[in-house]
């Protein structure tokens, strides 16, 4: 399914072409994936058979595609893109065939994804080319969003604050993780995504595991529990948000680090403007935590990019002066860890506008008492 | 989830650490996905932040784990493997902390999945030294299976046998194929898979091409329909299975073409035995196809491995003089694809044994004709 429509299509590739070209490189290669998906709408699967878009700085796109996968290719917005395909039978060499369309290339950029094995058969088939990663050139475009994608994302934001919505239903002493992970799965299907792509259901002592999923711990009065979730949508867009927990009273520490962290979300939201940097947005979210001396338990970033991945540019995080612009999509999710006994994060997808923040996710972000 | 026990987890990081040695090369590096799980039982989520595996040709294998995933490693197979865990916190290099390990080694491995982005910053990390693609030395190993293995991917081969006995119920005139791919795909959750990796049901035309997934084409009598379903069971072993159906009354060109195809595929799978090469195998059905002058329309190779990927060595192509040996399972899917009318496909997994063949799959082979 095409994320955008084909004219919004076609201006990303003459984008892409100029930057390609703006940044010094012959050409950019671009293999199944996100980046894929934004340039051309095809969404293909990656597989070890090589499919690669190359754009070159001058001169038009085209794509080399295994035989086999040339209708469903051509059933593509590569299609209606009119992009010439250079398919390879099963026993040829794909990679001396993108190698000869483009014989003078010095500077290439690969996609940030692209296979190692296919990234070093490339670099042995075209020796006098340098390849870089096209991050560099790709995110540049994919981290200012239009409308369009705004739009998406907001969709996304409601369908998975409409699963937040049914979680305290799920959770109940005696039931473990993972029980109530399989449930929220169904219901994140069921909020209209097309994929799952992550449940945390973290309790208790495992909350303090930031990227813990789902275990066959039983949950029990008294603790509080993260739920760290998202998906994809039709349109190709992620949700993620996290929401905390508490089964029957809370301790009174959770209580206080709450406290001090729906605090600290809320000020780096309400501190997202254009023209703020990545890192000065981190900061705000760190110093209230560092004032409450929580500063040593929060051990991530303050967030990440989002849009046709869950994690892209721009990172919220210490060190990344980057600039905030009207269109750019990100998470604001402060957190604190103790180690044994529990932890906590608020998370809310957030968009730069030309005066101020777009929140994309709108439950209350209290901890939320399940009796 | 471990694919296996700790003994077998610590077999097999010393053979890799053999093979590394014997490849020439000084050191593997590893990042989250199929390597890693094969050699570490860690399910690791592939994300941007840098996890490598660094396994020396000389020395103790340790593991690159960003801060805040050290407690999801600490409670993977890494712990029971008692690896050394170096962490870096979220503002650190950990491209020159992996440098920093193996600072003599001037041949390295990465894994063929590595993303490009965390290929080329090594690269950059370490430029004395020069990167090969570790499939090479991995697949080696992972291509070869143990009794365990084996038994997994018969366990897989169960499962998605059971969804194809129910395949026939949820094909009906005017139903759409992304109808039915739903059907399927709950189907395949519930047969025990713990994920959905591919559902594809080509109807009619769709059939021609051989990746064709779901779309709103709505089913017809006489519609001929290739069904090729897989997941990934808890294990982390895949399945992989081709039927056809019909509804109603076939062409008689598609049953013809179903005559050969099921003599092709069925002389296949009874040549697989030590000894063969991989191409004298696809050369089997290629021939007979051919000689009912088919060969032009069968476009791919006649198979591939599986394992913990749907998709790895060893492929079943013309040119691969790869000798079979026990313990190497893959797919035998012959296809017949005529643009603008249908295609035909059948798929099954077999293991090479010491004296033939082990089928995975045990479902009849001809057209299930659905009143």
């Amino acid at each position: 399914m095409a994320s955008t429509d084909t004219p919004d299509l076609k201006a990303r590739l003459t984008r892409a072409t100029a930057a390609t070209a703006q940044a010094g490189l012959d050409a950019l290669l671009v293999s199944p994936g996100p980046d894929l998906r934004y340039l051309t709408g095809y969404d293909a699967i990656p597989l070890e058979r090589l499919t690669c878009l190359v754009v070159p700085a001058r001169g038009e796109p085209c794509i080399v595609v295994p035989e086999l996968e040339v209708p469903a290719a051509e059933a593509s917005s590569v299609g209606d893109l009119s992009i010439r395909i250079e398919s390879w039978p099963e026993t040829a060499d794909p990679y001396a065939l993108t190698a000869s369309l483009i014989p003078e290339a010095r500077q290439v950029a690969v996609d940030d994804h692209m296979w190692a094995a296919k990234v070093l058969a490339l670099r042995d088939a075209m020796p006098q080319a340098h390849q870089r990663a096209a991050g560099e050139v790709i995110q540049g475009l994919r981290m200012r969003k239009s409308a369009a994608e705004i739009e998406a994302l907001v969709r996304a934001g409601e369908a998975i604050d409409a699963v937040h919505a049914q979680v305290a239903g799920f959770l109940r002493p005696g039931r473990t993780e993972r029980e109530v992970g399989a449930d929220i799965a169904d219901a994140i299907l069921a909020a209209g995504h097309a994929t799952v792509d992550f449940v945390i259901v973290a309790s208790g002592p495992n909350g303090a595991s930031p990227h813990h999923e789902l275990s066959d711990r039983v949950l029990r009065s008294g603790d509080t529990v993260v739920v760290d979730i998202g998906g994809t949508m039709p349109s190709g867009y992620c949700s993620d948000s996290t929401r905390m927990y508490a089964l029957g009273e809370p301790s009174a520490q959770a209580v206080a680090d709450m406290e001090v962290l729906e605090h600290a979300q809320a000020a780096a939201v309400e501190a997202v403007r254009p023209g703020m940097t990545c890192e000065a947005i981190d900061a705000v979210a760190r110093e209230i935590l560092a004032e409450a001396d929580l500063g040593e338990l929060f051990i991530h970033r303050t967030g990440h990019g989002i849009g046709l991945e869950t994690h892209e540019e721009p990172y919220i995080v210490a060190g990344n002066q980057r600039i905030l612009e009207p269109g750019m999509a990100f998470s604001i999710e402060p957190g604190v860890y103790r180690a044994g006994s529990h932890g906590a994060r608020i998370e809310d997808i957030v968009v730069c506008t030309e005066d101020g923040v777009l929140r994309c996710n709108n439950r209350p972000h209290e901890l939320v008492i399940v009796a």
